[in-house]
């Protein structure tokens, strides 16, 4: 393994998840979180995933500015220039085209990695072999580069990759067919089965001039937006033209807003151990079990309990009596008890949290 | 109503229950806590609820030396010399002597109302007729007079006045044929079903001099324990011999150590509204219900939960989903989540939390 000097990490850290309430907020969402009870943020756990691969000076962090200072506290490796503001949320294509205009502007002969900050990735060596062998076909030709993961199940909350088995350009990397949004559970049990669709990482290597060529051809007024900025990358002009840009965005995704429209897209066919640790239930599915079943730190006692999630400061005693499949978690100052499936009900209870207090526990 | 000068009540304080745990603490017993929500402590409560009949100066309050301050600040209407410590618990017996030297020492003319400190009642203005009613009775005839309630149901964890109906002295007031302790569902079915017998209150009235008389009778010990420091009562060296006294004291309450074997009881035979609010189950009965049956303060939102009681910090926003007759107790540090039956399970819990963790949480 080996560190590139002109390959770049861009961390997307910008997201407001609500899906972890109590335990993600508004101030604090689920990339600042130890949610799987490591020891490490998921935003730490991203960082030290690519370091091996990535120099420290080349990572960049975009996220919303009232996050900035919670990004610096996790990573202090970087300097305040490495953290790229948001003033406003637009969605991944607005984040990567700031991103791409500032590497541009950095080093004309940047390879620019592009991942999301809240993920769960389990096969660590796996997944640098993956990265590396991504980085050198990018490098080779130019292209735009994703990462799909073998499906396990029909996961209706993933966005999938139609590869194209038929247009191998090594034994993992192929064209890509189509990209498609969440599926229903008929479509996406169908994907599954026909082996020829993969889990859409989220993950994307490419140069910053392919990108911004596709920005270009699929989000013109994007494109003239960012471009208008040129000059400024890299200056202390740069924060207020983003300012002025962002409010002008369209908000939509890089996979609805390019990479459905790309003619030159692949897609390496990966099998590491990932997910989007997107609800309770993908964080119990990826964390250590007990015996029972129950995910619990170990400052929590069962009795007859079984398939359980606990979530608790660290220094308070739990009790735990005649439970099954409950999500029970403290955050401090809220305590939430339901069913581990009702976890589609947490928007209710934000609602009546918001309801009673207004944001105080948002 | 009037208060009576020479009318004294004694609050016995010294309990350390953990019944209620993990609110109720060694640092913080039962009688200091709110445990009903009524915005007061137990404590608290039964001063007020004496307080119509009695001079404020004329409490007395006895209590581990622990609990001196405690008691102080919960009332503070009090000095500090109306707080009896002691070194160590020695169960009612030695309890109510200590109180009954001291008053006899300050007032040779006075009449003593002794009464838990955590107990509920419900009909105060009931309550304060029963009491008036017993004092007059003591004060004509100088005899020992207890409270009994008439018992709604075959309570197992009371005590039993058997009241003798064929000697009735007034509508209300009878002989005391026998104390029982506790008796077995059977036995106590049958106790209810005879229409004899009365819960236990713990409430009696005397002079000082008439309950030193029966213990110099069934306690001779103890009596010459009290007795040797008779020069000291309401002096500054009254402490000195109460931590002398305290440890050789056996430890026995007082209906075992006296009230069992005295031949001039009386029982006020009352229907006031009555508990000793001993296990959460108590709690729950007494307190008020939601019309689900929840026993839950303003912070708490239910969705389709029955007949739990729920406790938090009043800043805690709690939500709770799909719960029957759950217990759910947040003290802050300790989360306690059980079936409300498995009440007698909180020594076990006990036990777990002091193997985990020694003393911190006990």
């Amino acid at each position: 393994m080996e560190s590139h000097s002109n390959r770049y990490c861009v961390i997307m850290a910008g997201g407001i998840g609500s899906r972890f309430w109590p335990i993600s907020r508004n101030s604090r969402p689920k990339q600042f979180l130890d949610i799987l009870g490591t020891g490490k943020t998921l935003l730490r756990s991203t960082f030290e995933r690519f370091r091996p691969m990535v120099p420290e000076s080349n990572f960049l962090v975009v996220t919303n500015a009232a996050y900035c200072d919670l990004v610096l506290r996790e990573l202090p490796e970087l300097t305040r220039e490495q953290v790229l503001c948001e003033p406003i949320g637009r969605n991944t294509a607005a984040c990567i085209a700031y991103a791409a205009f500032r590497l541009r502007a950095m080093d004309p002969a940047a390879e620019m990695i592009v991942t999301p900050s809240d993920h769960f990735v389990g096969d660590e060596a796996e997944f640098r072999q993956v990265v590396d062998e991504c980085a050198a076909f990018v490098e080779g030709n130019g292209s735009l580069m994703t990462i799909g993961i073998e499906p396990t199940y029909p996961n209706t909350q993933y966005g999938y990759i139609q590869a194209d088995l038929s247009a191998r350009v090594t034994e993992d990397i192929c064209r890509v067919k189509t990209f498609t949004e969440k599926p229903g559970i008929e479509m996406a049990t169908a994907f599954v089965e026909s082996g020829e669709f993969y889990w859409n990482s989220g993950i994307f290597l490419w140069k910053p001039d392919t990108i911004i060529g596709e920005i270009r051809n699929s989000l013109p007024d994007m494109y003239e937006l960012f471009e208008s900025a040129a000059p400024y990358y890299n200056t202390p002009q740069e924060e207020e033209h983003i300012r002025r840009i962002y409010p002008e965005c369209k908000a939509v995704s890089i996979d609805v807003g390019v990479m459905e429209k790309a003619q030159d897209a692949y897609v390496r066919c990966s099998r590491f151990r990932w997910s989007d640790i997107g609800t309770w239930g993908s964080l119990y599915e990826y964390s250590d079990k007990d015996p029972e079943g129950n995910v619990v730190p170990a400052n929590v006692a069962l009795f007859d309990t079984k398939n359980c999630v606990v979530k608790a400061p660290e220094d308070k005693m739990v009790v735990v009596e005649n439970l099954e499949e409950y999500l029970i978690v403290d955050s401090g100052d809220v305590l939430l008890i339901c069913p581990r499936g009702n976890e589609q009900n947490i928007k209710k209870y934000l609602e009546e949290a918001k309801f009673r207090k207004g944001d105080r526990f948002i």
